[in-house]
């Protein structure tokens, strides 16, 4: 198809298209004469991926870029892809260090539900830092709660991972747009329960 | 206490203190002579309340300043306050339409699990629209994966919620306080289960 055509079937404007071709977001298409070029169904499934990505996960588009150069790079296991979406996926990399206190509560919780963390994840020192900033405004997680919240983890990754397709572009992909464009839907349920829960003792 | 005070103990810089003053974030503390204002701990815990709200909870500056007017404004009982800070917290809000087919989905799952959603929130909206983006990246969330996820956003609001205080001013903030920054508690959790069963299945 046209670019014309990828701009109508997409959904997404001419301009912001020509914009991730010259960015390299999205691949170039097959050159038809000097000046045109055909696209196909993978540019469309791309292009409808990094809205995603923007629109509803709210990413960057250096987080973006990012994210996309793992799923591409089949020398990469879906694990380590993971692993990477994670890495870059952080909202507060550049966050303060945290004490070992914190990380040790981290690693006793781990430990507690056998959960083995990818070794360049950087989940450990932000989940630190998370609990750190709750004690430091004087809203401590007890250790019920935190454990309610790993339960709950535990229930939707195992439901996430079980859906995981065989083929390995497949699994990727669905692991990347899993974590994140699920993540939107468990924090709005979330929020749901507490407005339905607020408002019923209100 | 002076503002180099504020600023020692809150390890937040002097610059960002008199920015969050002069931008009304922060109260103004008691003139104690013409150049000097004193401070005191109702100051402080608003400022660790800020940086955790942009450090943490990764969110920008005039967010922040929407869910401080609810915190501080008594007339909003708490259900409003966190319906507010939610109305203020999509990351989507300026995003396209949804088909009335997901909105259908949604009032589906919200009759079935009983929940009664603020009638101002957005929230409907945005879980139409996150269902949506799946889809059209065929990767539509199954009628037990949304459940799944249900169940889990219930078990740790009930925990949530069954932990506010009975005080006003005290509640909301840890309610607002409690959605925002135990949500990436939430999601850091997740991706560390994922983490944990892409690990084992490997």
């Amino acid at each position: 198809m046209r670019i014309a055509e990828l701009a109508a079937r997409s959904g997404v404007p001419l301009a912001t298209i020509k914009f991730y071709l010259r960015e390299g977001l999205l691949p170039r298409g097959e050159l038809t004469s000097r000046t045109q070029a055909s696209y196909n169904d993978v540019h469309l499934r791309r292009l409808r991926l990094i809205r995603s990505l923007v629109e509803v996960a709210g990413l960057r588009l250096e987080v973006v870029r990012y994210v996309l150069v793992a799923v591409d790079d089949s020398s990469l296991g879906r694990h380590d892809v993971l692993g990477r979406a994670h890495t870059s996926l952080s909202p507060s990399a550049s966050s303060p260090a945290v004490s070992a206190e914190d990380l040790d509560m981290v690693d006793t919780l781990l430990a507690r539900w056998g959960w083995q963390v990818h070794g360049a994840s950087p989940l450990r020192s932000l989940l630190a830092q998370a609990l750190q900033a709750l004690d430091s405004l004087s809203h401590p997680m007890s250790d019920e709660a935190l454990d309610a919240y790993a339960a709950a983890a535990a229930d939707v990754a195992s439901v996430d991972v079980s859906q995981l397709p065989a083929d390995r572009t497949d699994a990727v992909e669905t692991a990347v747009v899993g974590t994140l464009l699920r993540e939107p839907v468990l924090l709005i349920l979330r929020r749901m329960a507490h407005e339905a829960r607020s408002a019923r003792r209100v």
